[in-house]
């Protein structure tokens, strides 16, 4: 597509990262949005991603309407940086897009014995509590904080009660989701996943209000004020969409997709050591905590996607195969010989 | 009690202001609590709270096992004054107590326009996701973020589905709860809000971990490590109680309560006349969002405490017999004359 070979490095990481971990609705399935939105001429190849204003511990980054895996791992570095002179690091960026798993960018802090953190807004499906407008997206908050033995915490989640990408699963198989998912365009409980396509809505963690949705919708608007009114980015319903089969949207609050990035340098609190070995207390403790009937054990975050990982490192990524014919197909257009 | 005049006087704003935004159960309730560990001699009512570790941006503060609110104050201040120099400030406080309610301090940042962010550890009464053992508290996350003719963005709620306090309203009212706030000791669901006496816990928000509670439990556990690990205080099950009638804990894993303080100067990012538009503008976006059948508006996080501080403000607080006898009855302990 006319990437450079160090932006593709850092694409393609992006990519497998989202399959190894097993999250695949993040992964190879994505390539063909990209390349469609290339073609559509609405994502830019060759972006010249820059600072537009800082201070000792802050930045806002232009990422010039880049893939957005590109922007988003130029932005955790500057975070990094940042923290390594002024103790944390936080950099807001705008003018991207879809940047796949958040997780991938705030792990990146924890070679560097630093806590990442990675936010970003994403596509309105989301209704805040009270209402039926999709005025958010599945928002995910991103931690990682390094331990000592025991393996990184890291926490990597939308901040609605399940992913979009769970939805399409259930819908393509045929099946019904649960109570607390979706409701229908009169705010009625659904069972439906396919209600996006007829006026539906997601709801926020929490599900409903007694429940604590308004704590999600909370979680949800924080991470959207921070990755688009702090950065300049296009906020809540005005996040531009991630697939070209969506038209542009009329109106807009900024310049595309919007994400917040957070270093914050373990030493600029405690010797890295002694909070390493307090983390590993604190995980062990988790690990010990008495299982409810039926489960075998406490998870830390983290846990299923490392276990993921090892699986599939050995044993290969799994592809469906509709991402195989849709790579091929890439692959034939761009007269790239396929790998069979 | 002995506090400092000025000590006294932060002590008795958290306490009015949670009471003015209808948080009756971290008002003046808790008076009692503060005295009776006084009189325990577990409450350090002369301390010298001092910054122990910091980097420009960073700072790591020493409570000194004072009430709580006046470390919580401080650090706050110290965070602002950081991210006046740094662009950010975030400050990691240890050896302190239960503070009172955790937007206070986020909101001190809104004057300086500054986005406040405020967390803290507290008294384990909560089970990670899989689990029946309590080893989280109810560990609140409060965001203030300011606006410009609209009022500011205030979220501070608890990562359960209700707070604590709710449950015990319900005790007292011999009323039952509905299923997804609490399980016995066996993991059931139960509706019995006084089911923590007997060794229940509560869930994370999200409920169960078909709607996401594993999300609630990151979110309780993040809140808890950044307080606890990062400070140098005592992390989740370790949480030294904050009532008096609950005999200190065998086992440490550090020094007090743990809090975690964020202030980030909006011109750190962007002009501050242009974020406060744009929030404007976000917020207006939300007000007017279609509501659900039966539902009149969207709230904006903030909406309902504020309504509420303006009708106390103009009728009084109303207090209950009991808070009003004991505080009768501390007057009349301390010599002090008790107004009725």
């Amino acid at each position: 597509m006319g990437c450079s070979t160090s932006d593709s490095a850092v694409i393609a990481d992006v990519f497998i990262s989202a399959e190894l971990r097993g999250i695949p609705s993040h992964g190879m399935i994505r390539l063909k949005d990209y390349y469609d939105l290339w073609k559509a001429g609405r994502i830019n190849v060759k972006p010249d991603i820059r600072v537009v204003h800082e201070t000792p511990s802050t930045a806002v980054v232009n990422g010039d309407n880049a893939v957005g895996m590109v922007p988003a791992f130029r932005s955790m570095q500057i975070a990094i940086e940042k923290a390594r002179q002024a103790g944390t690091g936080w950099v807001a960026t705008y003018n991207s897009n879809h940047y796949g798993i958040a997780g991938f960018y705030s792990k990146m802090a924890l070679e560097h014995d630093m806590i990442g953190i990675c936010l970003t807004n994403a596509n309105p499906l989301v209704a805040p509590t009270f209402s039926v407008s999709r005025l958010l997206g599945t928002n995910p908050i991103a931690v990682a904080i390094p331990a000592g033995k025991q393996p990184a915490f890291i926490a990597d989640f939308a901040t609605t009660p399940i992913a979009r990408g769970k939805l399409a699963v259930a819908e393509k198989k045929g099946e019904k989701v649960r109570t607390g998912y979706v409701q229908d365009k009169e705010g009625n409980p659904s069972n439906d996943p396919g209600i996006l396509k007829h006026g539906g809505s997601m709801v926020t963690l929490g599900g409903d209000y007694e429940h604590g949705s308004h704590k999600g919708y909370c979680l949800s608007a924080i991470v959207d004020i921070f990755s688009a009114v702090l950065s300049g980015a296009n906020f809540g319903p005005f996040v531009p969409p991630s697939v070209a089969y969506l038209p542009v949207l009329n109106e807009k609050t900024g310049e595309g997709t919007g994400h917040f990035f957070g270093a914050m340098r373990i030493d600029a609190f405690q010797p890295a050591a002694s909070f390493k070995a307090k983390m590993d207390q604190w995980i062990e403790t988790f690990r010990k905590a008495q299982p409810a009937p039926g489960k075998t054990a406490v998870l830390i975050p983290g846990d299923l996607e490392r276990q993921k990982e090892i699986e599939l490192k050995k044993n290969g990524i799994p592809l469906i195969p509709q991402v195989i014919s849709d790579l091929e197909a890439i692959a034939a257009a761009l007269n790239i010989p396929f790998i069979h």
